[in-house]
């Protein structure tokens, strides 16, 4: 596999990006072509004394900030390392792109590069959701791609986590859960009721509606909902995450007694710290596309940029993106009449 | 004032309830009436040792049940302890009804026999959020009573919470947030990009878009969300707050070294988990319909019961439902001609 790297994306690029690239090829033997300032990549390479062959440098000049209109920055900046990347990926010069950068610069070149799969309606972004039982993280689809979604979205945003979940993740059958306000059948507001009868009739293994609540303990791989809800469940679980964290630091600060506590108690709370770390699975994945694209977090370090890489590499080696092609063609199958 | 205290819901009546009452009266010069089976109630007010005038009993002989059909329960079971005392509310025998008992029952029945306020669209249930900095907990409006929302029912929720806050929990100039996935005016749904013009055309004191990651942080007192959002806020809280304590007890006693910072912090624990302790609070209001109504946990304890008598208090002494009713009609001027 050629993996197409963002040098010039994310707050730490192209330093960390780089560096994670340089780690990557020490485990695979697959190439990484960075994208981006050819000065600024070959002198990161030189400071990490990487000398191989496995990763290549692509020159492009221009660079798009999380500043950046989405829609003008993809249409103008040409020669911008995302641009550019994409439109290796299109041309078939790689087999995957690696990203850190603008998030909705990724998903408007996602979509006016590379295009929807046919018979898609919205590409999602997806999410790493932590799983507080301290079993592997599950995908949440969609993180804020499409801020509204009608029923069909939520139907394929589940077949599409669904696939992605077992294919690259390995994990048989995963557990399909859509999140509304109630377990029964009969809650939520119409997007959700008709969602859920289509999801029903599908192949998958579907598990329900599920609570706010449930979701920590980890009762599904893949966590369904509008992008709306999707970005206030990530946004809310970090905050809630710090704020406690915030305040366990404060409590064992706060008298002596409490002092040595958390002096021996030090150890544990890394651990349980852990569970919050997004950096071991680096990147989630823009599905619905034409091409495998994982997105990382902007704050992305080297670690994270290696972990993308090694686990976002069965997205390009298994052909998701053609099984959703595949899936798509039977899709008219689980929806029923009530569908507008 | 009158308080009118359904003696029958939640699942610790009527002996929590009962006492919740005692405890409360010993603190205020009210009058409380507790509605249920006669019997029943004169036991618990025996075994509280009660012998005071404050609290007299109405006597109900049906039950609703949390697996009772809401609309069926309060149109059939007339002689319920809580269709007696929504009655009771609207002929004025009494100022304020509190219940702990099934949520869409109280929901229905404030509809149906107390009736919207005058130019209300949709009634609300408001919940109480905790406040991580430290502070008072926030008044999270609507928390499931509706699960699709227009932008004039976000008005509605951001008026009737704002003005809740001020009279009964007595903050000047509350700040009302909008919950969205982005602070950007231009973020969001149609729904919350007109609801964001209509605050801002009010005369409350927005804050604007308030994101999931700033919600913990108590960034505003009121926060203003669709019902379905709201859902999922407050038991993603909740879920994850008892998946993180419940990790820290496992990180506390596995291993020696933890077992004894375990032991040395535990008080620094229980007062972190007190952030998260709603008894303090007891209750928070129906909003929207003819008359002050308090909804309790359905778990609540006599603790609990007695907050939520003595902080809600206030709904009724401030004829907060006549301020509420002052307020609908100044409401048009908020609304543009972009709303349907």
């Amino acid at each position: 596999m050629k993996i197409i790297l963002d040098g010039m994306g994310g707050d730490n690029a192209p330093a960390e990006i780089v560096k994670g690239a340089v780690q990557a090829v020490a485990e695979i033997s697959d190439e990484i072509i960075i994208v981006g300032e050819l000065g600024a990549i070959l002198e990161e390479l030189e400071n990490n004394g990487y000398q191989g062959e496995q990763i290549s440098v692509k020159a492009a000049s221009e660079l798009i900030t999380m500043e950046d209109s989405p829609v003008k920055a993809i249409r103008t900046k040409t020669d911008s390392s995302l641009v550019v990347a994409f439109n290796m990926l299109k041309d078939g010069e790689g087999d995957m792109l690696v990203s850190a950068g603008n998030t909705g610069a990724i998903m408007v070149g996602a979509r006016l590069i590379l295009g929807r799969i046919r018979g898609i309606d919205r590409p999602a972004l997806a999410s790493i959701f932590p799983n507080m039982n301290g079993d592997e993280p599950n995908l949440l689809v969609d993180a804020g791609a499409s801020s509204e979604s009608k029923a069909i979205n939520l139907l394929e945003y589940a077949l599409m986590g669904s696939t992605y979940v077992e294919k690259v993740w390995g994990r048989d059958n995963p557990r399909v859960g859509l999140v509304n306000l109630g377990t029964e059948e009969s809650k939520g507001t119409s997007v959700t009721k008709d969602a859920y009868q289509m999801i029903l009739n599908s192949h998958m293994n579907f598990v329900g509606n599920v609570e706010g609540r449930d979701l920590p303990k980890g009762v599904c791989d893949v966590i369904v909902c509008d992008g709306f809800t999707g970005n206030v469940i990530l946004k809310l679980t970090e905050g809630l995450a710090m704020s406690i964290f915030k305040l366990i630091k404060e409590t064992f600060r706060s008298g002596l007694k409490n002092m040595i506590g958390g002096a021996f108690a030090k150890s544990g709370l890394t651990k349980l710290k852990e569970e919050f770390d997004y950096e071991e699975y680096g990147g989630a994945p823009v599905l619905g596309v034409n091409g495998p694209v994982i997105k990382m977090h902007g704050s992305s370090n080297a670690k994270a940029v290696k972990s993308a890489i090694l686990r976002g590499l069965p997205y390009a080696r298994e052909n998701v993106v053609d099984i959703i092609r595949q899936e798509m063609l039977q899709i008219d199958e689980y929806i029923e009449e009530e569908e507008d």
